[in-house]
């Protein structure tokens, strides 16, 4: 269970080594909402997004034998590299599991932070069993994406930082949209501001048609999403919200936003010249939520979660600047 | 005159109104320069550039009932846009005298942060003489965009900050590479430098073909540009270092450094991919500086200045991402 204790700790670990991201704003992006946004740029997190948090805190919580060992984890995207980083910094042999058809920068980048990257066909080979193998083999660690209490912790450090910049700000109360895949860093930062800043609310941000927070938090029950994919929004398209981290959102989130891949571009699009940072569309859905969303109150927050975006995508946004 | 009394003034004024700007450093782009590179993200002011510090610190150094009449500056960019919010913030009156043929989004830009733009033609009337009339005929104060005490002392806080940041990172002797046009952001953090972190030494960075700074530190006498236009660093294309600034930087800067504006876009694409700032092309000089020329130390500081770029240009420097 992830508690404001074993947070706070995640935090003692991560200080001085994971950055104190700023929370932004800019008033002509103000007169676009109509309303206050303010804006935490995780993307100038180390590795480009907030998962550089959960890794640490993962990688730092092991047993310095377990460490020794090494870790292993599963993906091609922002949960590679905050491990891959991590492992690298603790000097603990790092594996991660890749698709073969994974694109070379992720590949390349991934080996770059120091992590020996094992490739496996999508088509042909089960990811999880020879992930299994591998890890029993050499006695690895297998760090998951979000439904872990040390990883949690880790994403929450963003809600305690929060949490203070948002009472230096003056603001109170106000909904706080995270972008949310499989609700590790939504679910971390509702524990924390529980308990240092109750006033404000995590709200869930998803892609159309990978709305599974969303309908499970409106029906009390995990739901599915009908597909894998479908979306540009690649690095918050999980199947089912996780084991852990529904029922703290259950408890603490309010209603899940959905927006379009269209608003998640033109929120990247705003980013790019209102606040000069680069988002990813996974890592824009909450600055679309903040910014499109109806019947909203007069301040709004939004977590932008990652930065790691390909020029062309990144170019479909800027088609979209006005 | 800029004292270091005068430095810690104008910080005192800004604080809480201008943003402190984060060190910025990614083990990825670390990896592509060789050496340690720290990055001071000033694109992520407010308004996109320093340039909202000098704006800040003349207009709050005015006597108030100068202030009440109001403000004018000749601008179409970075300035302009500085000046406009320090104004609004302080309602007081602000002409921004632009060429009619500035681009729309600039104008609108201006105006949207309060301003009054008075629009020229470039080719038939004399910006100077149409200021003055304005400035004269309704008392405003003319706030230059360098040649000014209190404009260098709130440029000078981004070196207040470095200072700290760079102990705070480690760092206590490195060169710092600063975008430079008319000099007065370099001259401001020398200053500032040379009082609270003297083993960092300024290097002014500037546009191939647009070198007056490096061939005026170089001869000791003020040198011109030849031509006024033809290289994409718009924000940074001054003809000559300015009467204030010119002597600051001769005491204290390292010799001035000169980029392509193919590397300026080169770091541009940099800045995009590892660190997920927005940076204009002239505000991506000292970083380019920092990691293309020849026979640095290990460790090197480069200041981006700004981040106010249209769609187009940024879509080139994307181009250059490998």
């Amino acid at each position: 269970m992830t508690s404001i204790a074993l947070i706070e700790a995640a935090a003692a670990r991560l200080q001085g080594h994971i950055r104190v991201t700023p929370l932004l704003h800019a008033p002509l992006l103000e007169r676009v909402a109509g309303r206050r946004v303010l804006v935490k740029a995780e993307c100038l997190q180390l590795t480009g997004s907030f998962k550089a948090r959960g890794g640490w805190s993962a990688v730092s919580a092991l047993d310095p034998l377990a460490r020794a060992r090494g870790v292993i984890a599963y993906s091609s995207g922002n949960h590679a590299q905050g491990v891959a980083l991590a492992a690298a910094r603790h000097n603990a042999p790092c594996v991660i599991l890749m698709p073969s058809d994974a694109p070379e920068v992720k590949v390349a980048n991934t080996r770059a932070y120091g992590a020996e990257v094992v490739l496996y066909d999508r088509a042909t080979q089960d990811r999880d069993q020879i992930g299994a193998a591998i890890a029993t083999d050499r006695g690895l660690t297998l760090i998951r994406p979000y439904d872990d209490a040390q990883v949690i912790a880790g994403q929450a450090t963003v809600g305690l930082e929060l949490a203070r910049q948002a009472a230096d700000a003056g603001v109170t109360a106000a909904p706080v949209f995270v972008c949310c895949g499989g609700g590790g860093l939504a679910s971390g930062i509702a524990l924390a501001l529980e308990a240092h800043a109750p006033g404000l609310t995590v709200r869930t941000a998803e892609p159309q048609g990978f709305d599974d927070m969303a309908r499970s938090l409106a029906t009390g029950q995990r739901q599915k999403n009908a597909t894998a994919t479908g979306s540009i929004c690649d690095a918050i398209l999980t199947p089912t919200p996780g084991d852990l981290t529904f029922p703290i959102l259950q408890r603490l989130a309010g209603p899940g936003a959905i927006v379009t891949d269209d608003q998640a571009l033109k929120a990247m699009a705003l980013a790019f010249t209102h606040l000069r940072i680069v988002l990813e569309p996974g890592g824009a859905v909450a600055l679309a939520a903040a910014l499109f969303t109806e019947g909203l109150p007069e301040t709004v927050i939004a977590v932008a979660t990652g930065g790691n975006v390909d020029p062309a995508t990144f170019a479909t946004a800027l088609a979209r600047v006005a």
